[in-house]
């Protein structure tokens, strides 16, 4: 027996339809590469996206075609989304800081048929553009007074096509399980992977993320998305804010802290999204200028752990609330969010910190496992840890090209390729990458966890623990440290004893590091972050000292 | 090209697991029929309802059986449906307002295969059981201490079913688009019709009414639905607080002021819904013991107009933020609800007023227009009413056995059978209902309009409009009053003239009553309204005067 209710498909362009019918003077507010801040209102980006849909189908594009986006987060990004979708074609976003060759393996691989850029790329267009064979074109996202000389051929201006349309046009009819939106992982190891989001799983990650208990977003809010459109769906936030009416500020490409605390103070913004580095630039702006925030309500924090510190700034002495969150291209992202429970509230600040640290919980339609390497599933007890495991009607069931690739577990869960723990009140917390793990005697050992302890010596600047061979343990913990400007290593023996010493206690004994070795400069990725893999391959030939590979560690 | 993520169909039994997975200790609190407040936990509501669920399938029940409550609001309730769901089987909540005859008609169209009824309604089923040939068996939600002598055969108690298995069940797999639900839409004119939410919707409709912007409830929630699950699907609540984890206060059969401000006071509700009438009695309630509300944060309101004193004592005098909000069982039935949009939070509060004394705007996925009676679009201008049709994943597209029968326009909405202005900040007004309207020469007067500001007149009691034929033009309003008691009337020219002269600039010209007659009955509903049906009936030879049959009105 079936129900007997409507079968709307649930599409993503209907939200923009939705924006512009109840919440047409709500203000998207775009900082352009060009330099000038652009005000535009829903119904005004309505217009202009239907616009450019039609441009679309003229320069030939249409259903199914993949067009490809290298942008800032500004209005015109926003309504290219919008445009594509609307024609039937999938929005494919490009990250401007992967590597050249990165992109034309990329661009290849989904096989772009168009791809629509900020003027800050058009260089590194051109310099890749002769290797791009099934790319027909480029549009630049300026006005004519802008286009620059370019010898991308076919090119187009993003105004000009806009300008010579009427907008009377009504967006295709589709199917939701259409694919909607690519956005590539960007790999550490192996060749980057696509991610096909279909229109029915935006409309359900929307629909979740707008919970009250999630990003809580509404026609009250003013939001300031600076996780960029090409990072991560853009954590759903081009879809989240028009739902609901939200104001949107977008940074273009200035995500300094002077400039975003320019936006976030004059327009008020009360909701804000980014990844740590991003606040701690704000932070650092804020201190030193002695400002203050007394619009900005919220902030969502994801993409790497929170620092205890930036909690407590933002928190204490801001007055912004912290959510920390978790997620990742293949979850849509949103996987977990640390908003309290039903007495939590009165918790000391101690104790809801303690909670704060940890990812969060997942909403209603996630669910989420950890395992052992054998697929087991393992308590819940906060302590725990294994593979993180997720599943949910946003969540990847295989990657684009790779249909018959199974990469889902037997209950149709996904390795995030994460190590956590889930506490018994649900909360989850990262504790390692599962390839950045140290497997020591069967037993794991959390080199993030020691990292983070270890940054607070006085001495160090940046700390990496990797794993090295041992005959007996399989593997042990090497720390790696990149010391302070000034730091004196030039008896290291006292400086290792010294650090020894302060992670004493605060580890368990078995984690201790069995050596310590001092570097001029730590290899970062494109994103930042520490690059374990060249450190890896630096220390490939590293021997632990005779002491240690006798050692038994007690037995 | 389809999108690549996993086809994990929306059901509403996984609600209830992850309730009690990640919000297992918070409560469900229930005032019995058998008088004490019974508590549980999500946990525990789990298990019993999958102990439940074994229990159905070992009766014989299966997947597609449609399975009938006949309940107040407690926990029992609660697990029944989703044990029956849980096996695959449908919900039907019947409604104990209804006549006899009219249940009767209701569980034999559907063909129910068992009931589940609250120790409250055996009498009435003893008095129909012999005409309902369907019916296999009945269920009491009640425990063998309390199990009554009765006719009913086979009869089960509902605690011996629970106590006798152990829980160890999955949910069965379902498509989404299984019938989850059915409810009937009362009905006064014609015989009721089934509405069959299916799985899809009712998560969908979930998801939505848990918007931030909407029902906003949160896991920090206590929520106290008055609104009973046999009225248009528990406006949704039976799915929400669980989903998000929100603690739920059941007030079973007392619905009176006395016993739900015990309930909103113990258990410290931070929201409830309710109609008009049981808002009614609490505030005198209230005013009578000189009683506050700490911890009531807000008040859902809909099922009838929320008057303009309801509004301003809960905000003014109780600081309890009102939620006017529409729906009908055949919206599932969220259609609009009454939150300010940006910008209104600056409003004074009269002007807030004018806003909130309409019934609101549509979250996303709900669209609304109102057309003339050709079906064509009228504006949004706050003054235009028309037709209010709805569409949307949620909204009824055929009803129960009519699957032939095509109840939507070409553009696929359904017509709520309500008269609605709606402006143009987007919120609806509801004007009346349309088999009520007056239809003067092409144009409509609203007979709610008219009643609403005559029973502000000191003399009437209860006021009623209907429209009586007219020669010239079509119909014309005659108003129907009841007088307060103590009123005289010997002389009826006098206090007619009396109510015209109050009328007189309060409504327009033309929608001026041509003659006010006085009853001394008015006759209801069992929902309590005015039946408009029994007075065109025992007005259907009503003759104009002839003065009235010669005006011109100004022509």
């Amino acid at each position: 027996m079936l129900g007997q209710m409507q079968k709307t498909p649930l599409l993503v362009n209907g939200i923009l339809d939705y924006a512009a019918l109840y919440h047409g003077e709500r203000e998207i507010i775009s900082r352009l590469v060009e330099g000038e801040i652009h005000r535009e209102t829903y119904a005004q980006a309505h217009l202009r996206a239907r616009k450019l849909s039609q441009s679309l189908l003229k320069l030939g594009l249409t259903q199914g075609d993949i067009i490809a986006t290298l942008a800032w987060n500004t209005h015109r990004h926003l309504e290219s989304w919008y445009a594509i979708t609307g024609i039937g074609a999938v929005y494919h976003t490009l990250n401007p800081r992967l590597f050249a060759e990165q992109l034309v393996y990329i661009i290849n691989h989904a096989a772009d048929k168009f791809i629509i850029t900020d003027l800050t790329f058009v260089p590194l267009l051109e310099a890749i553009a002769d290797k791009l064979p099934t790319v027909k074109g480029f549009i630049i996202m300026t006005d004519e007074a802008h286009m620059p000389q370019t010898k991308l051929d076919p090119v187009y201006c993003f105004e000009s096509l806009i300008e010579a349309e009427n907008g009377d046009f009504d967006w295709v009819a589709l199917d939701e399980n259409a694919a909607c939106g690519i956005c590539y992982t960007s790999g550490t190891t192996g060749q980057p992977k696509g991610v096909v989001y279909s229109h029915r799983s935006n409309v359900i990650h929307t629909l979740v993320a707008n919970g009250a208990d999630v990003f809580a977003l509404t026609s009250r809010a003013t939001i300031l998305p600076v996780v960029p459109m090409f990072h991560a769906n853009s954590w759903g936030i081009a879809f989240a804010a028009p739902m609901v009416g939200a104001k949107m500020v977008l940074p273009g490409p200035k995500m300094d802290g002077e400039s975003l605390y320019e936006l976030l103070d004059k327009e008020k913004v009360t909701m804000s999204a980014a990844v740590p580095t991003i606040w701690l630039m704000l932070l650092q702006h804020l201190e030193a200028h002695k400002l203050s925030l007394p619009h900005l309500q919220r902030v969502l924090i994801g993409g790497a752990a929170v620092p205890r510190m930036m909690i407590e700034k933002f928190e204490k002495d801001y007055k912004v609330e912290v959510d920390h969150a978790w997620g990742m291209t293949e979850t849509s992202p949103l996987g977990t969010v640390c908003t309290l429970k039903a007495g939590m509230e009165n918790y000391s600040f101690e104790e809801k910190m303690q909670t704060k640290l940890k990812q969060g919980r997942p909403p209603y339609l996630i669910w989420l496992k950890i395992t052992d390497p054998d697929g087991k599933t393992l308590p819940r007890d906060g302590k725990t840890f294994g593979n993180l495991k997720i599943k949910g009607p946003f969540i990847l069931e295989t990657y684009l090209r790779e249909e018959n690739e199974i990469v889902l577990d037997e209950e149709g869960f996904f390795d995030t390729g994460d190590i956590a723990t889930i506490d018994p009140e649900g909360y989850m917390q990262i504790t390692d990458r599962a390839k950045d793990i140290v497997k020591s005697g069967g037993e794991w050992i959390s080199s993030i966890e020691i990292e983070n302890i270890a940054v607070g010596h006085a001495d160090i600047a940046e700390a990496a623990i990797i794993g090295i061979a041992h005959p007996k343990w399989g593997e042990r913990p090497l720390l790696i440290v990149l010391p302070r400007e000034g730091v004196d290593i030039s008896t290291p023996e006292k400086v290792q004893k010294d650090i020894l010493a302060y992670l004493e206690g605060k580890i368990a004994k078995w984690w201790m590091p069995d050596d310590i070795v001092f570097v001029d400069s730590m290899p970062h990725t494109a994103a930042g972050k520490i690059q374990k893999t060249a450190l890896r391959e630096q220390f490939k030939d590293y021997q632990w000292p005779p002491a240690i590979l006798a050692d038994d560690k007690g037995e």
